[in-house]
């Protein structure tokens, strides 16, 4: 994938910070590549990248214009047509996550054609997969996963995946999401592929390896989220896990998007999941929890994870405030 | 869908009987519907339908040819392409259940515009989906459940539907798989909708009905198997299933297509489905089970169900040797 930057990084009227996870990855992950972001008037959430408009940006020299939001259903909102044509005037190409293609619009496909511009749908696999094997191969992997969804996966599984290789391990970030294929230039969205080949596809996303490899791969969903467990179950089966990392944000009062459904435990979360990678790896084994905690102050942070910790017989940490290293160092 | 008949059953040189699924099944369940199937030299196996070739059934008043195999992966190998054209310079439409697209082979879109026929991709849906959302429809739902692909779900299925309909009880049979879809004339192939769609998708096969209703699910593979457990769980998740009934089939020695898989038993498959229901349906039940017995004599078949029965106290038949009224009786 030859994704151009610096980007524009486009949030629209958007008031939930977790539906602009494309936009925030790029800036947290990826800030040499990220020149600005484009807010509209409502606007109430922010990458921390300054604020330019479409105009702005071209002359700041921005190659890319990044749909930053997401919704459920990945929906392309025809509002938003406009304000792409105005960036592809601009010069710009098209960087989208959602489900709809940009490339299925015939406007944008006509102006990308005369403009020779690229639109890039990075939620779309260009692979023909195969069905899962469920064959083991060399290698060793790890899969973080949730209680629920935009929990802290794809940030815990980067840390680790940085902690790793500071400590001179190989390791590769292995994504399985739009925002994680924006930030590595590479990966599989493991949602949008044919769900006959959810777990072929993650079989391919981490093939054999060096027997001292590490590939740290990004979970999606929940097995207790109704709309998204069987993709969290294909993505476990295919990974074939031999650590898994539970994460887990604090405040959240019941599965994203569906007031009535309750949250299951960490406890629960870690059964789950670990009765189910046993089909694949009879070895798999839980190394730790990563804690979300941005909801509380530091000091609680600190006891909440400590007392998890206490609870799980586990090390356990928000990764963004401590760092990642008491799980790693259980892992190797 | 407005599928064309008498059919001419396309079985190619298979030699599994499992893998002609889509002509058995029509062969099976809609036999006013099928003229003859067409052999080719090698194959071993059969519909019992008579068999002729293509010119043969186009004089015989053939409307359609339906490619009757499938294979992991729903390949469309490039060899049949000029039996295709030859059925189609014949006069006949063109059924597909695999993955691959008839409508994605430029030949056979030229030759079908020229001759003004129909390329019918069963397995692939018109619909665009939403994600799931877990809420409580109104109506019954009974989904079967197994511990394995290919072990006599679609059949049980169809037998459940006929003996409750039989009994006054309104009831609908709805299609997860291409020949069940081929059957019914309508449904989803749940395996080919895009992964964060199978619960969504699942959810729509079964809207909101009388509160009397049955809807009686097709289900697809199987929770243990490592390469389609994701697309079970969605759809177990999707239909919110008041009563499960698990099937299985005698004789296997590991799970369809991985010899290195072991088997569940059925009762871990009954806990196992039972864990998941619950997520989006507290009340969810097992009623029964149902076998296929066909690769033991009738003796041996009435034994075993009997102690199946005993063992997990539910009720237990060969639908196709012994129907389905105990199960029923205990359903209803």
């Amino acid at each position: 994938m030859n994704i151009n930057y610096p980007y524009l990084l486009f949030v629209g009227n958007a008031t939930d910070s977790l539906s602009i996870k494309m936009a925030r990855s790029a800036a947290d992950w990826s800030p040499e590549k990220c020149l600005a972001e484009y807010r509209l008037p409502g606007c109430t959430v922010t990458t921390g990248c300054p604020a330019m408009n479409i105009q702005q940006a071209a002359q700041a020299g921005a190659k890319s214009f990044v749909l930053g939001f997401a919704n459920s259903g990945g929906f392309l909102d025809p509002q938003w047509i406009p304000t792409i044509l105005e960036a592809m005037d601009a010069g710009m190409d098209i960087v989208s996550g959602l489900h709809d293609k940009l490339t299925d619009i015939p406007e944008l496909q006509q102006k990308a054609k005369a403009l020779n511009l690229q639109l890039i749908d990075i939620r779309h696999p260009v692979t023909r997969f195969k069905t899962g094997t469920g064959k083991k191969r060399i290698g060793n992997r790890l899969l973080t996963v949730g209680t629920d969804c935009s929990v802290g996966k794809m940030y815990t599984t980067l840390s680790l995946t940085n902690e790793i290789q500071r400590r001179q391990v190989p390791a590769t970030f292995r994504a399985t999401g739009q925002s994680g294929v924006l930030v590595s230039g590479d990966g599989v969205a493991i949602d949008c592929v044919i769900a006959d080949f959810i777990s072929g596809a993650a079989e391919s996303l981490s093939p054999e390896n060096s027997s001292e490899h590490w590939d740290i791969i990004e979970g999606q969903g929940s097995l207790s989220h109704p709309a998204f467990a069987g993709v969290s179950l294909g993505l476990l089966h295919g990974s074939q896990p031999d650590s898994l990392v539970v994460c887990h944000a604090l405040g959240r009062e019941h599965m994203r998007g569906l007031p009535l459904q309750p949250l299951p435990t960490i406890e629960q979360t870690i059964n789950l999941n670990l009765a189910h990678a046993k089909l694949t790896n009879a070895q798999a084994r839980v190394v730790g929890i990563a804690i979300n905690t941005s909801s509380v102050d530091a000091e609680q942070a600190l006891q909440i994870c400590q007392s998890i910790s206490q609870q799980t017989g586990l090390p356990c940490s928000d990764p963004i405030r401590h760092g990642v290293t008491s799980i790693v160092d259980n892992l190797l």
